[in-house]
């Protein structure tokens, strides 16, 4: 598995799903062709899914919000005779190196949790109308949209079949969504999660696993019932047109280097490192919401979040062994400012709102990303508000201190704006600066009375904004050596240490999906009772059962 | 690693610590003894630790609370000089299994979450008086102290070094007791948890690492002088004199079989599982406390909660193969609840309180036993109150419903007391029924309603108290398919499952540790960069580092 995998795609080259628009309904059907898997070696077969089947529906759920505003609800279904989605592809993940099923498995979690949060952030509600067969990533798809209907048929089923049949756990999200979010009595999710046949009529409804059933012959009538009563109590306003989302302006270099019109990923292997470099905007900000709608896909602070994201994901599938990302910026942090306090300002507009929600994203996004994280805050840079973000996404933080020989850009500074005290939650809904003082709540307020000051170096450091400020003779050294120290230790160890440090606090069901039931699904996934020669992976599809070791740990 | 490890003991028979009694203070002395490990093959140097050494901290822990009820302030500290404790001994873990691995650091964690509960639990509370190195396990011993105290010298620090020196991360609760308890911002604790050497003096205070600083010179007298102040403005009454907890009464037979006074262990190896049984009292309660003092560790509810916690712990470190353990009982319930209320009725005397906390730890160390857990409601049982409490920290519950064919106990009952509303808090701090009912909140009113009341099958399965309640005719199929179908499934699957099932709802940093931390721990342990032949855990103390795969998953 060493193509380059690119997350861009649009309609055009779907070759897994299909959405009708139907006014504020939008009917998405799932129609897998199992001859178009990301790689070689096994069919998509009954609508299992591979990471390509993914990256469509990512693309659909984002072109939602942003081409088709006038949705208020969206029909998940299938296209397929029987079957409304099997899961995961068992040979795909069989026959996938660990990281690639670790990486395959939070690229999912990110896309459910995106299309689960589309009804608070966006007004977008997302109906799973099942029928047929629904097991596993299946019915993973179902729990994370916001009402399931089933069909009262002898076929149609919800199961999590995994752990009786494959030795591992539901990966994406499952276990927790069936505790966290349905509620299931936990005696009756155990049976649940043993059984392979899963749970069909009365019963998933009796056991919270489904919100209705119903008789076959009424199903797609009240399906499309439901989705108009929806639509019609959705408190959404209406709208009239979207913009499009063209295609990214990218070039991969032959070292490995990517370039984007404002993003800019440099490559140090012996270092293992990356190096992403924001630019601010040239131009002003638009004057207003029509000015910007205007400018559409090439608004500053849209473009950026596009490429930030499409170079995060670039960076987590296809270069597995940089590992420290560090973040730069060089720009004019007042025309940064003017660009967010234009959404800011706006943001009961439909589409300041949406590009917000895609920063918020994208910085979660940043905040899972199993990779040491750093970030230089040089004389030039302009980390303002919602890029400022990014400062206390990473694990640490250096800020240049006083002149620099040679250096005549403007000072390191920092400003921060409102984006940074409640726009942004992490995925344990407080702030990245709520976060990082839980300790101090009166560093909070401290910083918050600094609002739209530029802060340099001392001040930065006084209010705990940064993990070190250097000056002009310490700064090489010390970075190099942090550096170099972290490229030594134990990506494993590193892994684990930073899932674990940052995030502090509340828990919520993303925190507990990306923190607890990835660490177990990351263990099961090295056990040979799952993927040993005799383990349940690959002995699928055989006819014989997996081979267990029975000892227990 | 194949000898019975036995969890009982007494001062007579430490080898590693010592504690000095002084009225209301105890000073509690590390001094391991290096030649005396649990195993062969390592030694114990620089106070460093191995399950052995833990079992004796454990039952100094317990002994404090039932023996010596007058003390109110402990002190821990190192009988060495220039070393507090160099944490969980490096050659053990390098050799040991993955298994024992995973159970010595959930047995570690038990411990620290006993003596860190004592202050609130008891009114005992822990000082750290670090004086020398203090890394990794003795940094977590003392983060689960009350207060820490550092001596001001070039030696002191407190370090967490595994990541960085190991490639694991700290096993005992560390990593989330610096974010968690202690608070310490996100980039100054990947600094700290970075670095081999740890960090000292005022800094450590600065980086809320510890709570106080103190001149070597002074160090002892002030900590002497703290541990006053602490006993001085306790709010725990003076109480005279405890109890003594002597020797079990047990005998393990030639088949693995446990028998203890009341419980009694069977074991079938072909199904891999253990039942335990629960001998209701024989004898009324006494009729005050007083007489339950006059009893002291022969009391009903006493004798029993320390047979079967020997009993767990017996299991999951002597048994790894029976990987499914099922509770049942047989006794008169009204005796059960006679003696439960008079510890109820008398919660505020010390003794009382201490055998309940008991009970509480009780039920949480079943909750976090890697095994899948059920218990059969049979006729003649006796689940009431406190034992009622089994049936939801099991994943299923049975029940016998009707007359049974030449059975004639009485009819299989189950009887709710004020126990089960608030008493037994799990990890997640919500009761079992609470978490049990976390979709259905009008089912827990509902099942409180019907307290004192003798529940049969119909009326229990109608409330929603047991899994499935079954006659003569299907109870023995049902109950053996459930056990084969448990004993078929991998045991990996079986330990994640049940770890993301069982604690719905909120979190706290106890269900952090074992839920979060130590998944992570476990994936880690299970990886080549740790525990390969080129991973650090091997290479440790040859002078060569681990050689690592890169690759970030």
């Amino acid at each position: 598995m060493t193509k380059v995998i690119d997350f861009q795609t649009d309609p055009s080259k779907y070759r897994h799903w299909r959405v009708e628009y139907d006014g504020p309904i939008a009917n998405l059907y799932m129609d897998v062709d199992e001859n178009a898997g990301l790689f070689e070696g096994y069919q998509l077969k009954l609508n299992s899914y591979d990471l390509g089947v993914d990256i469509e529906l990512s693309d659909i759920v984002q072109r939602m919000r942003f081409e088709h505003p006038e949705v208020k609800v969206v029909v998940m279904q299938s296209a397929k005779e029987k079957v409304f989605c099997a899961g995961a592809n068992i040979r795909m993940l069989g026959g996938a190196e660990h990281s690639h099923k670790v990486n395959f498995c939070k690229f999912t979690n990110e896309t459910r949790n995106t299309f689960e949060a589309a009804e608070d952030d966006s007004g977008q509600k997302y109906i799973a109308a099942v029928k047929g067969a629904c097991a596993g990533g299946g019915y993973e798809l179902a729990l994370a949209c916001n009402h399931i209907m089933l069909t009262d048929d002898s076929t149609s089923s919800v199961a999590l079949p995994e752990v009786p049949l494959l030795a591992v756990l539901p990966g994406t999200g499952g276990l927790t969504r069936v505790t966290d979010k349905r509620k299931v009595r936990r005696d009756l999710a155990d049976i649940f999660c043993s059984i392979e046949e899963g749970v069909k009529g009365k019963r998933a409804v009796d056991w919270r696993l489904v919100d209705e059933v119903i008789p076959n012959s009424k199903f797609d009538e009240t399906v499309q019932q439901r989705a108009r009563e929806f639509a019609t109590s959705s408190s959404k306003p209406d709208v009239a047109g979207g913009i499009t989302l063209g295609p990214l302006d990218k070039k991969i270099g032959k070292d490995g280097s990517v370039t984007y019109s404002l993003v800019e990923v440099s490559v140090d292997r012996d270092a293992r490192k990356a190096t992403i470099t924001i630019n601010g905007p040239q131009d002003d900000a638009p004057a207003d919401m029509d000015a910007f709608t205007a400018q559409g896909d090439q608004a500053y602070l849209l473009r950026l979040v596009r490429e930030l994201d499409d170079a995060i994901l670039h960076l987590r599938l296809n270069e597995m062994e940089l590992g420290l990302l560090v973040f730069r910026s060089q720009g004019d942090p007042e025309k940064v400012q003017a660009h967010e306090a234009l959404l800011i300002n706006n943001k009961d507009s439909w589409l300041a709102n949406e590009v917000l929600k895609y920063w918020k994203r994208l910085l979660k996004r940043v905040d899972v990303t199993s990779r040491s994280l750093s970030a230089l805050v040089e004389h030039g840079s302009c980390f303002t508000g919602v890029l400022a973000e990014l400062l206390w996404a990473v694990d640490r933080t250096y800020m240049m201190e006083d002149e620099f020989e040679g250096d005549n850009r403007p000072t390191a500074a920092i400003t921060l704006t409102d984006a940074n005290f409640g726009l942004f939650p992490m995925g344990n809904d407080l702030t990245r600066l709520g976060t990082r003082f839980l300790g101090e709540p009166e560093a909070l307020s401290a910083a918050e009375a600094e609002k739209g000051a530029a802060l340099e170096a001392e001040m930065a450091n006084e209010l705990g904004l940064v993990t070190m400020i250097l000056d002009d003779i310490d700064w090489e050294d010390e970075i190099r050596i942090f550096e170099e120290e972290r490229a030594s230790f134990s990506p494993d160890a590193m892994t684990g240490m930073e899932a674990n440090l940052r995030f502090a606090g509340p828990e919520t069901m993303e925190t507990r999906i990306f923190g607890r039931l990835t660490a177990w699904q990351n263990w099961i996934f090295n056990r040979p009772n799952a993927v040993g020669p005799d383990g349940a992976l690959q002995r699928y599809g055989t006819g014989v059962r997996g081979t267990y070791n029975m000892e227990r740990v």
